[in-house]
């Protein structure tokens, strides 16, 4: 039996297969992620990730759901039970750019030794709070830095930058314009 | 000495105090929120957010960094050690949604008993794996349901809904377009 081919942790064989087989099957590559919400006193409130449907069916791979508390700090009313919202956008940011990073070096066959990011958002309080209808409520910008060690050339660690911005999710979510609906259920 | 005024847990003096000192000092309304994240293996990777700028001062109100582990489930070549990217990215919408309709009733007085919503969002992987150019790598939607319980008819429950999309970060965020540089420091 052939040894898998690992690279940065990513099975790439089985990456590869996953894009032929997407290839054939378009439809296997759509899926549905899901969170529920339960508010819980102030600006402390709890949300859960447990199944998604992928691949053709319900995914039942998590035995228990993923739970996050978020709350604000004391500054803002809160009691920092949690990070607060525009944190844990923060947080899908973060990890996005960095496993598209990831994933796309391993299918190129570049190794990656280490990867560290930092990222900044500046967000004014006068759209929150309806003060200025010229203040937007969300980050007027977010600043994102990598540091990347691998052997490979600094061009080549640009390129991936560029490939992670390119491919990544959550970047695309933020920096373009997601349609939303929100719904009352009685 | 007055008892101080809480309504849904938010106190509305210091909201409304907040408020104030807002329109008197424009400049204390300006915050920087961080996070930073460190690559583990494959599809995982650990955020965590800990001081911020807020108020005209550093915030150190935190003792300790929230951390948060990201990871892929099998089927997308991770190990579930986390929610993945585009999974925290619901749990920041969920949260801003909950927490702007909770602290914009309390503003109004407007008690509630409870907030539960459910959040669905629909993602092709063609776009992530570059497979095809007419699919996006983010969110093709998002689905938010709300059930809110409070003294209150249906058409102010629903007010509150279009407050909270009026005025929540996340939502701006996820629903427009948030300007984000990504950059190599060697």
């Amino acid at each position: 039996m052939a040894k898998q081919k690992i690279i940065n942790g990513v099975n790439v064989e089985q990456l590869l297969s996953t894009i032929d087989t997407i290839r054939d099957k378009p439809e296997i590559a759509k899926f549905k992620f899901r969170a529920t919400n339960k508010w819980v006193n102030g600006g402390h409130n709890r949300t859960a990730s447990k199944d998604f449907y992928g691949a053709g069916q319900e995914d039942t791979s998590r035995p228990n759901p993923l739970v996050f508390e978020e709350d604000e700090p004391p500054v803002l009313l809160g009691e920092n039970h949690g990070a607060n919202p525009v944190e844990y956008a923060l947080t899908a940011l973060a990890g996005c750019l960095t496993t598209s990073l990831i994933y796309h070096a391993a299918a190129r066959g570049i190794k990656i030794d280490e990867v560290e990011s930092k990222l900044e958002g500046d967000l004014d309080l006068h759209g929150f709070l309806g003060l200025s209808d010229s203040v937007r409520n969300g980050y007027e910008n977010i600043h994102v830095t990598f540091k990347v060690k691998a052997d490979a050339p600094k061009e080549h660690l640009e390129e991936l930058i560029e490939l992670a911005k390119k491919r990544s999710p959550v970047f695309d979510i933020v920096t373009n314009s997601v349609p939303v609906s929100v719904k009352l259920e009685q």
